[in-house]
């Protein structure tokens, strides 16, 4: 028999939250414990602020100015439980959550773990490119990234040298266009003075874009002026291209082959799914659909926030992106949709605000839409920064970030250029 | 035939610098490079701040913050190669240091590998107490630490519970002392906050120590007071006990006998050697004799500096402590005497200026002892931050720190409880 988690059994509905990442936070954070017990899941004990996921990959900030203790989140809010656990499969019928520390029984159930790389089925790709969508996967490409050079320094191969420091980077989305921007940056004007002994002009920063532009998702006119500044740094842009294979330090793809020790994947993302969903319910880019109340048609005590979630109602026929602010709107929508059950009131269907899209490229050099404003260079990247600063969780993680940001831009020099990854001896 | 490391052949006599910690530091950054050709070989590529580890084991800082990169330091240095490398021998007969990325030559050689901890023979505790002597060490510790909270909250079994709270810290120096006052400031402040549905006054901090007294090292005064801050605390402190095993959860000491999973070691350090030292010239502590210029007496080109020499001299017929001023002082005086020689100047032996012992216990507690002076509390315990604020190298360093300890002292709230070694999936 399995174990049970160890939760106080209260006579309160008990709301269950798999994932504190944007939607499973703002949940957690909104909802009236007095009329519910939460009991908040996930598998890291701390929120990751995704979208500067780059900046640690590249140097620029450390992990832990990203990532807030969820346990913080939470003090002295009652009858509020926070497990660090692995969800392994999700019982509907039993309503019960099977996770590897004990089962747990739920009123309500709230599916928000996000999404995951998509390999679109390649497992060649799955295997060998390295990911970026979490703060582990952020150090460990750092880790890399440092490795490499110092490697490079010392090899009298130069094809080796040229691979070592050859970065290719799959999909140019925002994630994509932002870490091509970093470390072209990094290779301007950091990497000179660390390596003096390296001719920087051997290392290559590909973007490879299966689409016919980059940020697809923005405006042509945002995309064009992303593209320009991304080549103004040197980073060199394959659009239509898409990547077939990597294999012995050779990157095939559908026009280019590349030879390098990099692949860094930031392709696309789909649904991080939990085992136990009804195939019947999961639509594409492996999301659950919902309805209007953010929960599924047959079994309205679940509901899905967040990527994982794949809205389907009259006001979003075609369903919603996968953004940070959806997610963030979702998970304050469900914990006031919550909180008014809980005083007889009515719930509303979900409605998104769209509050603009924006991608930074490099120093003074950043995109902005917001609604019909779009604007590109200084101010756009002033705003991006604003915009940054004031959406991380917490006083100190902002103070930290921006003394960063601040001694970056005068100083041109990033502080995080360390490796602190478990120290593995020479086999 | 092994590699030969990658190393320009120039016309200076190259010095090799095995360790980038104060001692190597130091001189790297003092030695001149018009005159020598200088090689510093570590195997991080950071020089780690180590009287600090224990904020970072104890969640109070995050590990860039006293990390700083070596290449950063010796960025604009004219004839400097830093080479991210394991030595992996000495051949002194040969004057070459072979490592895992290849063989190089010396003119001189400088041997600056730090300490080790000494587990004084005993393989049980080597193989199961947790070490915190590097950075690497102290966030294995700090998710150990962080971990155990998390399974204590789920376990039902009030004996396992015990276990998992129950801290038992072998060494009562500067780090053992430091260590258990942050341990139990996380039990009084910050804890109960974050684990409301934990008793914290389960959570134990034992302090096991073979002499008689705590920070040994120190005037009766400063001990007498230490030991005052730490029972305040809530330390339990015991004297004149060894620990003899640690198995199954089960700590055997002289006297008591504790059940716990956490056996942390700051007991005692010895020098930690490069292979290839005749063991004619290692003395007590695992230290390589030197002779009052801090060189081999049998083969000048060799000099020691920091925790791994043994001066003997006419001066300190019974050496010195191993302390980082002790270090700092040494690699300073090898660059001024490299200098000197360089401009055939005559060199004159080491003299050690002895600058004080301090250590912190808490929240405005610390002792200090400059010379004649011996003060303790609030006073001394600034004193303790401005020193260690100002030993950090690097300005953001010095700001995030600063901004960490300013926090921390307003909210009580340490902002770094975030576990960032590498998740691994149950088996």
């Amino acid at each position: 028999m399995p174990l049970t988690m160890n939760i106080p059994k209260v006579s309160l509905p008990r709301v269950v939250v798999i994932g504190a990442g944007f939607a499973g936070l703002k949940l957690a954070r909104n909802l009236n414990t007095k009329h519910y017990q939460l009991v908040l899941i996930d598998k890291n004990n701390f929120h990751t602020f995704q979208p500067l996921l780059y900046q640690v990959a590249s140097s620029g900030l450390e992990p832990d100015s990203i990532a807030y203790p969820i346990r913080k989140t939470l003090q002295g809010k009652p009858n509020t439980y926070y497990r660090l656990a692995e969800v392994e499969n999700i019982n509907f019928e039993k309503t019960e959550v099977v996770t590897n520390i004990g089962v747990v029984q739920y009123d309500h159930l709230v599916i928000a773990t996000g999404a995951t790389n998509n390999f679109f089925g390649n497992k060649n790709l799955e295997e060998n490119a390295a990911p970026m969508k979490s703060l582990i996967d952020a150090l460990d490409l750092r880790s890399k990234i440092l490795g490499n050079f110092e490697k490079a320094l010392n090899t009298t191969d130069l094809e080796e040298r040229d691979r070592l420091m050859n970065f290719v980077i799959v999909g140019a989305g925002p994630t994509g266009v932002e870490l091509s921007g970093a470390l072209a940056e990094l290779k301007n004007k950091i990497l000179p003075k660390d390596y003096p002994d390296l001719d920087l002009r051997q290392m290559k920063i590909n973007l490879v874009e299966a689409a016919p532009n980059v940020l697809a998702a923005m405006s042509e006119e945002s995309s064009v002026k992303a593209e320009k500044y991304l080549k103004d740094l040197g980073v060199s842009i394959w659009k239509d291209t898409f990547v077939k294979e990597f294999k012995d330090n050779v990157i095939s793809t559908s026009g280019e082959t590349f030879y390098s020790t990099n692949l860094i994947w930031a392709a696309g993302v789909m649904g991080e799914l939990p085992r136990g969903i009804d195939a019947k319910i999961i639509g594409r880019g492996n999301r659950i659909l919902i309805n209007e109340y953010c929960a599924l048609q047959n079994d309205p005590k679940v509901f899905v926030l967040g990527d994982v979630g794949l809205i389907h109602s009259e006001l979003y026929p075609n369903g919603l992106p996968m953004l940070g602010s959806v997610a963030m709107q979702q998970g304050d929508y469900l914990a006031h949709s919550f909180n008014r059950i809980a005083k007889n009131k009515k719930v509303k269907p979900f409605v998104y605000s769209d509050k603009g899209t924006m991608a930074t490229i490099g120093r003074n050099q950043a995109v902005v839409e917001l609604g019909k404003f779009k604007f590109q260079g200084v101010l756009a990247w002033f705003v991006w920064m604003f915009v940054h600063l004031m959406l991380l969780v917490g006083f100190r993680n902002r103070a930290v970030v921006f003394i960063n940001w601040a001694w970056n831009y005068i100083k041109f020099n990033n502080g995080s250029r360390v490796i602190v990854r478990p120290y593995k001896k020479k086999g």
